[in-house]
């Protein structure tokens, strides 16, 4: 099965997503129920549902998958979940899983080094998912502004913090676990031009909410936001938080990889992010790593992590493991050991291949750039940033009528393709609106993981074009009444 | 190298549960470094690291591994997280992970129902680790009684919640992490003589601290704590919170895989867990499931995860799925698709494997303490409740000699004995004091996962006179002294 799907993986053009797309009601009747499974299955019984778990997944080793910010594992991942599944390790206390402690700090060596980090300023853990390493730099925040809190909760301190419209929604889900509130994570507005925060608007709030009695002492920053991959200006955001005495935090989860881009590739992206306080990045969305592989990068703040995190838990965390008793540093207490697929990837691929990711990466985003600006049916929504290509399809109908192509139609046009390609299959790009901006639903393309051709550009917007080009005003004007 | 490892963990009393034991040191100098490792590394390279780390790690399907609450991995487990790997499948959104979506509400409702629950009253979610299913539960009620926090974050709300000293520590960790304070968590102590929370001294102080102006809106109670495996007594708990209006979560993560057990086996343990609003369990403990495999269960809390955690990441989580967009529910936003590990093993193992997992556990329970009460140079701290064998060894010469043995050298003795056990890895048992009763270090014998036979329970004992026979007053002085 698992050769199946190589196979099929590697003739994306001739083979679809997955085998057959269902509703959860229609799936729950394929698989047969464990509620009764009292007595042992056969192995044939196991081997049954594993086929059904194959065929109506989703192929995400499959190059034409673009749906979400990770694409399929690469073989040295998935050779590395094997072996810890069988080790079972357990990265909290040493003495249980030395190797992949051991392997945890120096795959966050490895990483702040390329992020430009000193060796000596480097600390940091793998999380399970890159909401929990932005949750955790916050409450890092947390604990050097208002050090009470860990203990007494808050006082009254009215904080308050600053992330991007264009930020992900766990900055704000951040805000509402960590008992500040959610509106507490102060938005500001993106630069029209390149959906940048704005760092004037962003000082000027700092401002008032400190003339108005609030303390300020958090501002997130991104590299690569979700829908646009647009990169903040961490320099003048650094000039920002020194002034005002803020934390700042860079979520890199997804923009991170571009770390690795050639010099002639790199531009100004990610200038700075050896400035932040804190760095989360995710390896398992660009690199391709198998999820989960996040990391929260600490930038010379020596204990932090404990200092927030540890609770005085001795009978579990002891000094003589020499500080690698790495679940001291975290919020949970037992964790998977990711660093192994990490260090496996390294090891396989050589940090080299992690060059070539990002540099390719970036070069198929400005050839599918210009195939766009070069096509009568797509519009580009604006020149890419980093690796996420944003643009509109126009069907036949609306090239030759645009006025007929309002916000309403082209939205809906672009939702009814969504769902054509994902139960048809063959490629599948997530489409959504940008309300900041008042933009309708377009298709973004996030380009990493490297296992797309440059060849595939063209496949994939002659996949839409073959799927959209019937879309004429009444079937549009239809579904949006049906909606 | 997987099939050496199958091997030698067959032959628990011939092999060693690792090959060699490392400190921190001297396992970097023998994993060649990755942070200068830019070209590719060949198949062999990477082989070398894998063997290094089969070589250097613990062996957790050892069935003399009983250092931590969880045990090696099955076989079935083994094959889930390969397939996982492979299909790199998130647990997010229904449209790219249909089937384990599918899956984890199914598993959600099995183990629901198996605690009692009503089918109609079952919601929950997977989560990678207790700590966080723990955290969660605390939000939940935080939601409950003090909505506005969400948003606006706590406004001098004087929240308080209860947990007993015994209670794992992710609970205080909880309170610190979501702003109430980790003092707001309230420690109950146990009582005397079965280590269970104290509800007379837990209803005095929701009394106490409601007279004071605090608001209590939490109590956590335990079934199967970390140490001593006591079950508190869900039933009284429950009358208390219903007295004072509060959310009563039972933290079941590690005893909760004995709701499996026949009911001759079965006792009062879990009496009354139907009537918790929330439940955490670890299939990944007991159950022997490849971590991480941790659940939240809300009972009768109709769309409580999504109104407490949900932010209206619109663009993601979308109405049309039918409510299986189950990362809606969750702190994080992408999660790994662990249900899979647990569907099989039940399709596996059958609902009777687990019955025979929690028999087995609880007849070696039985068969130690009999062993321990029978000998003389082993005495028992207290009769289990659980599956948690909680005993003292008495060298040779302290068996001739009692008054020798004090407190500070009976609590070296058993420092000794692990660090004998930990680096000559026959057998590893943890050892820990229990502050709160002034007990000094004994053994803690944590049975689950069903890998160990009653045979080996006096392989451990033997193992553990081996070890110690030789601990004579100047010796144990001596390590005092150095430490």
């Amino acid at each position: 099965m698992i050769l199946k799907y190589y196979d099929e993986c590697g003739s994306p053009t001739k083979t679809r997503l997955h085998e057959e797309f269902l509703t959860p009601l229609e799936l729950t009747s394929r698989l047969r129920p464990i509620s009764q499974q009292y007595a042992p299955g056969t192995n044939d019984d196991c081997i049954a549902d594993i086929k059904t778990t194959f065929r109506h997944s989703l192929k995400t080793m499959h190059p034409l998958f673009f749906d979400k910010l990770y694409f399929g594992s690469d073989p040295i991942g998935q050779v590395a979940e094997l072996v810890l599944a069988v080790l079972n390790a357990n990265t909290h206390v040493y003495h249980v899983s030395p190797v992949v402690s051991v392997m945890e700090v120096e795959c966050i060596q490895v990483i702040g080094k390329h992020f430009g980090l000193k060796k000596e300023n480097i600390d940091g853990t793998l999380n399970p998912g890159g909401s929990m390493s932005n949750t955790m730099a916050l409450l890092l925040a947390r604990h050097e502004h208002f050090p009470h809190v860990k203990q007494d909760g808050w006082q009254n301190d009215k904080p308050v913090a600053f992330t991007g419209a264009q930020s992900h929604y766990s900055l704000r889900s951040a805000a509402m676990i960590c008992g500040m509130g959610a509106k507490q994570m102060v938005s500001i507005p993106s630069k029209e031009e390149s959906f940048q925060i704005n760092t004037e608007a962003l000082e000027e709030s700092i401002v008032w909410h400190k003339q108005n009695g609030h303390k300020p002492f958090f501002v997130n920053a991104v590299a690569g936001t979700t829908v646009m991959g647009a990169f903040d200006d961490i320099i003048v955001l650094r000039e920002i938080c020194n002034r005002h005495g803020l934390w700042l935090h860079v979520d890199a989860c997804w923009g991170g990889f571009l770390t690795f881009a050639s010099p002639e590739h790199q531009g100004n992206r990610l200038r700075g992010i050896e400035l932040a306080d804190s760095i989360s990045f995710n390896p398992h969305k660009g690199l391709g790593v198998v999820q989960q592989c996040s990391m929260l990068i600490t930038n010379n703040k020596p204990d932090a992590l404990r200092q927030c995190n540890g609770l005085d838990a001795e009978y579990l965390f002891q000094p003589q493991n020499g500080g690698y008793d790495n679940g001291n540093k975290t919020l949970g207490c037992g964790r998977k050991g990711d660093a192994l697929k990490l260090w496996l990837a390294i090891r396989k691929h050589g940090l080299d291949g992690f060059r070539r990711i990002a540099d390719n990466e970036i070069e198929k985003a400005q050839h599918m750039t210009r195939l766009i600006n070069d096509a009568d049916d797509f519009d580009i929504v604006v020149a890419p940033m980093g690796t996420n290509v944003c643009y509109w399809y126009i069907p036949a109908f609306f090239q030759d009528n645009p006025d007929e192509y309002s916000h309403e139609r082209k939205a809906m046009v672009h939702k009814m393709l969504f769902d054509r390609m994902k139960n048809y299959g063959h490629c599948l790009v997530q489409q959504q609106p940008l309300e900041e901006f008042g933009l309708p639903n377009f298709f973004r393309l996030a380009l990493g993981g490297d296992k797309t051709r440059p060849s595939d550009m063209n496949v994939i917007l002659n996949e839409t074009r073959r799927l959209g080009r019937d879309l004429a005003p009444d079937d549009v004007d239809a579904a949006i009444a049906s909606s």
